[in-house]
C-alpha cells in the first residue's frame, strides 16, 4: 500500500518545476508557483538569472510601481490595504512586496500587519509577498526590482513596494517606485533631521496618516514649509494628503481646510487621486521613461557590483588567498601589493 | 628683476615633491608635508599607493587608535579636545582625523568645532585633519586606515578618529579604532532604536557627555540596562563614564554614585582611564592583534573591490559600456546578460 501523493508530496513535485514551467503556472493563476518564483529571485544564483531572463522583456514592466515608506508604526500596511481595496474596486490587479525590517523589535507588529492584509488572501487579483531584508548586503536591493518584474509578468498592473523608511537600503528600495508615498504621523516634527532629509528626497506624495489625531494640521504645515524651502525640487511639488487609515473620517481635529475637503472620507481616495496625478505628470513630462531608465542603469551597477563581490569572495576563500593574507598580516607586503597579488591569482 | 620665490611659489614647489620626500619632511616636523601626504591618500591613485607602500611596514602602526563617535551635537569635538590636552600633558603625540558629515545642515557646527580645536594649532605634537565624507562610495573607508598609518609614520603615538555616528559608513569608520568611544547625551532615550543598536555594537566605552544636565543618571541606567541585556557581549563590558566636556564639574544633578566618583572633575580623566583599561584588556587578551588583523583583512577586501570597481567604471564610461546600457534600456538584453557583457569587456 504505497501512499498516494499527499499535499506535501505534491508540493515537493512542484518545487522541482523549472522557472519556465513555474512562470506558465503562475500566469495561469497558480499562487504557489508565483511564490516559488519570488523565492528563486530572493535566493539569487542561476535560477534567479533564469527567472530574470524570462521576465525581463521590456513589455513586462508593471503599469505602475508605488512605493509606500515611513517609520515603523506609521500605518503603512493599513494604508496599503486601503489602496489595494480601492484599486480592486476598479478591477486592477495588485502585487505587494512588503519588506520586513531586519530589526527583531518590530517583528511582532509587522506580522500583525501581514495578517491584517490577509483579507485579500482569497482574491486572485492580489498577491502579497513579504521579503526579508536579510542576507548579504545589497541582496534586497538586487531582489526587489526582479520581484517587481515577476509580479508584472504574471499580470499585476500595479505593484506596491512597502518598506520601513529608516535604513538607507529601505529608502533606496522605496526609490524603486514610479511614485513614492512617504507616510508620516502627527507630531513627526520630533523625528531626527537626517531621516527627514532622506525621506524628503524620495517623496512624491506625502501622507499625514492618523490625521484624526491632534497635531495633523501642524505636521501638514511643517511639511509644506519644508517643501517651500526645498530649492532642489523639480516641476512636481509633492502634495500633502491627510488620511486616517483606521477608517475614521477626518474630522474637526485636523485643520479647517482639511475638514472641508475630506470631512466625509478617510482620505484614501484623495491619496489615490494624488498618486494618479503624479503618474499623469510622469507620463506627460517624459519623466516616467527617464526614471525607469535610471533605475535600470542603477540596477545594472548593483548586479555588476554583486558579481564583483562574489569574485572577490572566491579569491579570498582560495588557497592562494590565505597565503597572501598571512604575508599581509606579517607586514611582508603592503595592502596594495596584497590586493594586486590576490587579483592576479584570480586571473583578473 | 625676476621675482624671488614668494610663499605661494614655495608652496607650488612643495607640491611637486614626491611621496618619499614628503614623508621625510613630515617626519622632520613639516606640517604642510603631512597635510600633503594625507591629501594624496584621500585622492587615491598611484601616489596614494606609493604613500601606502612607504607607511605600511608593520612597525608603523600607531600605539593606539581611538574612535570617538556619536550624534551631531553630542560634544565629540570638545571631548576630543580634552583628550588631546590630557595626552599632551603626558607627552604623547596625537593625530586626529575628523570626518565631516556630508550633510550641509551640520556644516556650521563642525566648522566651529574645528576652530575650537585650533587651540592645538601651534603644538607640534598635535596634528588635526578634517576628512570629507564625499567622493565615491567607500572612498572614506579606503582612505581612513591609510591616513592613520601616515599619522603613525610621522610619530603620532595616538590617533583619534572622530566621526558622526549616524550613517553606516561613519559607524564602520569608528570601528577602525582599537577602542571606540560612543558619546551620548542625557535624554538619549529618544534616539531611534536602529542607530542605538548600531552604536551599541561598536562601543568599547560609553560616555554620557553634558552630564551636568538633568537626566544623566537615567541615561547611564538605560545604557547599563542595555548592556545587561546584550547577550552578544564578549569578555569586555563597556564602562559608562559621565563627562562634562564644557569644563563644568559634574555635580549633584547627576546620580549619587557619579557625584561621589567625579564630583570635583569634568570626567575626562575618568574617560581616559577607561580607555587605558580597555587597552589593557585588548593587549592582555590578545584581542588587539586579532582586531588589527581583522581590520587589515577587511581593508584588503575594500582595496580589491575598489580596484575591480575602477576597471568596470572605465568600461562603463567608454563606448562599449554605452552600447550595453542602450541595449539594456531597449530591452534587447536582460540585466544579467548586460552585467556579464560589461564584466567581460573589463577583462574580469
Amino acid at each position: 500500500m504505497d501512499p498516494r501523493p499527499t499535499p506535501a508530496r505534491k508540493g515537493a513535485e512542484r518545487r522541482r518545476r523549472d522557472p519556465a514551467e513555474l512562470l506558465d503556472a503562475a500566469r495561469a493563476g497558480d499562487r504557489v508557483a508565483t511564490g516559488r518564483l519570488l523565492s528563486l529571485v530572493e535566493r539569487g544564483g542561476p535560477d534567479a538569472r533564469e527567472v530574470g531572463r524570462l521576465t525581463f522583456p521590456a513589455g513586462s514592466s508593471p503599469g505602475q510601481v508605488i512605493g509606500v515608506t515611513g517609520a515603523p508604526g506609521a500605518g503603512k500596511s493599513t494604508l496599503t490595504d486601503r489602496i489595494i481595496t480601492l484599486l480592486r474596486a476598479e478591477g486592477g490587479r495588485v502585487g505587494v512586496l512588503a519588506v520586513d525590517p531586519s530589526s527583531p523589535f518590530s517583528g511582532g507588529a509587522i506580522l500583525g500587519d501581514r495578517i491584517r492584509m490577509q483579507g485579500h488572501a482569497l482574491d486572485d487579483g492580489v498577491f502579497i509577498r513579504s521579503m526579508a531584508s536579510r542576507g548579504h548586503q545589497g541582496g534586497l536591493a538586487l531582489a526587489a526590482p526582479a520581484a517587481v518584474r515577476v509580479l508584472a509578468a504574471i499580470g499585476m498592473e500595479t505593484v506596491i513596494i512597502e518598506t520601513v523608511g529608516v535604513g538607507q537600503v529601505e529608502v533606496e528600495i522605496a526609490g524603486e517606485a514610479d511614485t513614492t508615498i512617504v507616510v508620516v504621523n502627527p507630531g513627526w516634527g520630533d523625528t531626527i533631521q537626517a531621516s527627514k532629509a532622506g525621506l524628503l528626497e524620495v517623496a512624491d506624495v506625502f501622507v499625514v496618516n492618523k490625521a484624526d489625531r491632534p497635531g495633523a494640521a501642524e505636521t501638514q504645515r511643517d511639511l509644506e514649509g519644508m517643501l517651500d524651502m526645498n530649492t532642489a525640487m523639480g516641476e512636481w511639488r509633492p502634495p500633502v494628503v491627510l488620511t486616517s487609515a483606521a477608517g475614521h473620517p477626518i474630522g474637526q481635529s485636523a485643520s479647517q481646510s482639511a475638514s472641508q475637503s475630506a470631512s466625509q472620507s478617510d482620505g484614501a481616495e484623495e491619496l489615490l487621486a494624488a498618486v494618479a496625478s503624479h503618474r499623469g505628470y510622469l507620463s506627460a513630462s517624459g519623466e516616467l521613461a527617464k526614471r525607469r531608465g535610471r533605475r535600470l542603469v542603477a540596477e545594472l551597477e548593483r548586479v555588476i557590483e554583486a558579481s564583483l563581490h562574489q569574485r572577490v569572495a572566491a579569491v579570498r576563500e582560495g588557497t592562494g588567498g590565505t597565503a597572501i593574507r598571512e604575508s599581509l598580516l606579517r607586514g611582508d607586503v603592503d595592502i596594495h601589493d596584497a590586493a594586486a597579488r590576490m587579483l592576479e591569482l584570480s586571473g583578473i
